[in-house]
């Protein structure tokens, strides 16, 4: 089959009319797709007959105009690529598609699932835009399942949220985060750090293991594990927006690691945002791999 | 075939499964029913192959917990009625099942469609409550076509604005208001009236007649139109929250009726809160008939 290109919500509701028999997996995305979006489209075909990816970059999910404005848009290359994995149609809209004249509706999920990390330093306006652009996707491609990435953890919780309140009949699947060899997770922000930076930046996936090693080694005080990413982020010069450990689920700050607890984080290299996270889980070790590591 | 009575989404899309093949009509409620609603059970029986009836009293969308508590509630009755008229499934949800503990998503639509209106003397929560709530049945469900009564005005005009943004794939469909011989505007409220508060109540369709009279003899002037109604309700001695003239589509207030206006208006009647309204369409005549009319 060869890939399929549309434009058009009723295009894409056409396409894919024939393909309902058989089992839909979806992929949204922002473009710019590196191996962590492949690994997503990789899944879908594992699990569906039919994998659809969408190439949207939602300025509504934007609070900065020059951050909205700098984001990487590779429309060539990223169907490419997600015909080389296997994609067999692409959703691309225009914003006019999606956001037409007259437009006033928001989706919105309240409480500590967006008010706290990126919800605290992007504002909670970012998660609107991110509930409102997923439920309009879900809703025009009717996929059986959604694939999402792990690096976006708050995401993946506010869109758990958001599915099961409204009762979107779509099974949501987390995969874990893609990252390379240095254990740096693939972002498509990545592709701006100059060559001194991407060296500065190791030193977040260096610091979250750390953290996972001596919360493996049984240290179960959040303050304690915060205490070494802050200090490993800092010997590499990084200017860090936030270190928090939460619940896993419903992202409310802890006391004591008992149950499953989040470990994220947001810092800036240069005039590049980057966010990580890793799940500290009593039961299972689930460690980031680092290339020159010395565990 | 029996009527079905279902009392949570997952034996609601169990039981809808088998009719997929066909068409489903949906009427959504909050019970009480009334010729009006049975009107639009019937529009949906004459199109659809099978009939769905939700009976829900949705909290979220009354400001007024008296209100709320007011509100009747005559479930077996509403079956034998929905049942009569050829219903085949009643989805009679609890709030839990609804709003289960954890819930935190909300659907907002934005600016003069619910700043207006309702939406200035409920407050913008009530709106939200509907939006909300008709997203989730709506997605329950799945209809291929929904009905509402054209004398929740303000209501469809909402319902269709976040249906079409956000790509719900149903039709919506607006039914014309069904009155009393005396022509007030049926409603499960209505039952709360004393035999003389309905007598001041039937104000209500007189002046709006009055306005849609003038209207046909050529007189487009909102201000000319409203001050008829004003009058009418002001002689039956009614507490007035809001009589307006405003674009159909978009209700943002008009100067001059060159295209359809809805003129919307609430009043109180003792404890009642009723509202009512007629379109003023330049290329229409759609006159109330009253039953004693000297028309």
């Amino acid at each position: 089959m060869t890939i399929r290109i549309v434009r058009t919500v009723a295009e894409l509701r056409a396409t894919l009319e024939p393909h309902r028999a058989g089992r839909i997996g979806f992929v949204p995305t922002m473009g710019a797709l590196h191996e962590g979006h492949l690994s997503l489209l990789r899944a879908a075909g594992a699990e569906n007959t039919t994998v659809v990816l969408s190439l949207f970059v939602n300025p509504t999910q934007f609070g900065d105009a020059a951050d909205l404005e700098a984001y990487p848009r590779t429309e060539e290359a990223d169907i490419a690529s997600a015909a080389h994995v296997g994609t067999h149609v692409v959703f691309a809209p225009s914003a006019a598609e999606m956001y037409p004249a007259g437009f006033a509706t928001t989706v919105s999920v309240d409480g500590a699932l967006t008010a706290t990390l990126e919800g605290a330093v992007r504002g909670r306006s970012h998660f609107d835009g991110v509930a409102t652009v997923v439920a309009k996707l879900l809703l025009a491609v009717q996929p059986d399942r959604a694939y999402f990435g792990a690096k976006d953890a708050q995401q993946v919780v506010v869109v758990r949220r958001m599915v099961t309140d409204l009762r979107i009949p779509v099974e949501i699947v987390a995969c874990p985060t893609s990252r390379d060899a240095d254990g740096l997770a693939r972002s498509s922000r990545n592709a701006r750090l100059s060559a001194e930076e991407r060296t500065l930046a190791a030193a977040v996936p260096r610091s979250l293991r750390a953290a996972q090693d001596a919360f493996a080694s049984g240290i179960r005080d959040p303050h304690r594990l915060t205490a070494l990413v802050h200090e490993g982020l800092a010997h590499a010069g990084l200017d860090q927006e936030y270190v928090e450990i939460v619940d896993a689920d419903s992202l409310e700050p802890l006391t004591d690691i008992a149950r499953p607890a989040l470990l994220a984080l947001a810092v800036r290299v240069g005039q590049v945002r980057l966010i990580d996270n890793v799940v500290l889980d009593p039961g299972v070790d689930d460690r980031i791999v680092l290339e020159r590591s010395t565990a």
